[in-house]
């Protein structure tokens, strides 16, 4: 499988899931991994006077940042993405703008499609902003794979029948979060294994 | 004002966090309020099987069951219900599906409306059963009163800003649900005022 | 494959979406179908003063009404539901309520999952009536088989990329109605048969 | 009453939907009105390679980008963007991102929002953009004035109770969509007399 990891994070936390989720896709067999970061579209002087972020921000120079090759080539597209009063951040949305010739080719169609996100609060764009997302990937004929309740492990982590979510900073992920990120990740691949099988893409 | 509360309840959560909202709404100024359950419409031999359930329905007997007229009388209504799957519960929908007299003579027009919630866990519907019951409020003209964060309090308990929610069973509530309950309500109370004070209703 | 149809209709359209559904099923391979409605729970004197709905209501006595034993058996679930302020019928939502015990042995994952649906209103739940339906899937961990525009077709019926849906009664469906059905169905069971060929039902 | 009215167009839908609210809003009383732009984010390149996106580009150069002063100084914002994939508009969307100071500050509270959107295809997105605007305001603690269906003019184009929504070009508007736009902008500024005269702003 093809599989691209895409994200956006500011300050680390959705950095550090889409490197679980990176380190899951290749450990879970012999797949092509792509680990992108969204552009940043935030101005310099926001960034800057966000200690954590700046920090951030320069460690993670090093990471390609996603281009449309990227949705085109994959089979499977992992999100990882903090929320925005409930929505998906413009980083992203910017990105998504850009998919209009892609889309009239129906070349995102089947695409099989996950998500995980962050928010401050506990219940503060948790579910909504994965629910954002995948709506967008209906328009796109994607299909979406959510975990729902498929592992015991997720009620661990706060039950997110979506995606896995976190409501701390980066230092509040630990093992556990690991393990549903892991397994969100491995019944992607499953599904997108599933449907490039079976599905001659249309 | 005329306050209509409005629940659902299994095993008892929904049915404390209504019975908190009504003492907000009594003891928060010279207000009538109508403590009102939704009908039972799931079979005995369900509610039989479940103790608590059970338990909850047979001590519960002596609450009025909401009608119509509730919706039409009152200037404010505060919904708390469960989630089912983030979506609403069937006793609340079957309600819902006998308004159409109401919605069609414009009589549901500028009700103020708030909602709580319940699931079972952090992440499994504490938001989306909330937008789920205000998408409705919009094909009905009302005015939703979330919370947003319009108080310090709120990020006690989950940092909601559609609603109280609670991830527990109603052994998990606190005092500190009952202020964030007592918060929404007040918030919602000077919405409705300001309706009432400043529009016809259409 | 076994392809379950359930369908809520008042006065037909929903129905007939459901009919051309199965026929489409039925067509498409070698495909065990079952056509089933959801009980009725509207009370009678509700039903009796609708011409319409009484007309309907009474055709359809011999419809098989759906079990919980028809979402075990199928490997693909096909919805055709009516609006109700945005949301889901509780005629629906009171089915969903019973399948507790189904979600928690796992029995629902992998389902996959397509829905139809009506409004009376060009804009008022078209779309948001199969958003609430799906996000309900997510729960399930079902597999969501929207449409997105995999077909020239749809752009002639609406272009709703969550799956057909008519803004008419059952008079206003058409040939173009079914040629867009068609394909919603045709694709539906393209993706269960991938994730049947190539998943294990976990 | 302060009104703001902020839009995104490439074309000259939203444009011309604005300058309609902006219209209403001057017309219905004795009003302060801003009418703004997004800042366009989306390259030059792109803009140049679309003729009537590059005619409406040059067209609107004198029109003042919103800042976040806007929001602050407003009693009542009126939004009128397309979709993008059921979602908000990248250029709105970053907009947002900047308000988490205004936000933290409790200065967008109790504002009264009202949306309006347009998509390619009837069911295409209509009613979903404006839900996922509504969201954020709730975030914001803000105040949705959704049109439901408060006029029998608004059945006319649509029947979107969440805000008027075309399906069409610039081109497609007409008097009647100027109507309900001019209904809905009413309604908007009388619920916002009434926040303002009912509600200290917390």
């Amino acid at each position: 499988m093809k599989i691209a990891i895409i994200y956006y994070s500011a300050t680390g936390t959705n950095h550090q899931m889409a490197k679980w989720a990176a380190e899951a896709a290749k450990s879970n067999g012999d797949h092509d991994v792509r680990f992108r970061k969204l552009k940043e579209t935030a101005p310099m002087e926001a960034i800057e006077s966000n200690d954590a972020w700046k920090k951030h921000y320069q460690e993670t120079q090093d990471v390609e940042i996603v281009v449309l090759d990227d949705l085109d080539w994959a089979d499977a597209i992992i999100f990882s993405i903090p929320t925005r009063y409930g929505n998906l951040p413009s980083q992203l949305q910017a990105f998504f703008d850009t998919t209009g010739g892609l889309w009239s080719k129906g070349k995102l169609v089947n695409k099989v499609v996950s998500g995980m996100t962050s928010a401050q609060n506990p219940h503060g764009g948790q579910e909504t902003t994965l629910l954002t997302l995948y709506k967008s990937m209906f328009h796109w004929g994607a299909i979406v794979a959510a975990p729902g309740y498929t592992s015991e492990e997720l009620f661990k982590t706060g039950g997110n029948p979506y995606g896995f979510s976190s409501d701390g900073g980066v230092d509040d992920l630990n093992e556990q979060s690991k393990t549903s990120i892991t397994h969100q990740v491995k019944r992607t691949i499953s599904i997108a294994e599933s449907i490039k099988g079976g599905m001659s893409k249309a």
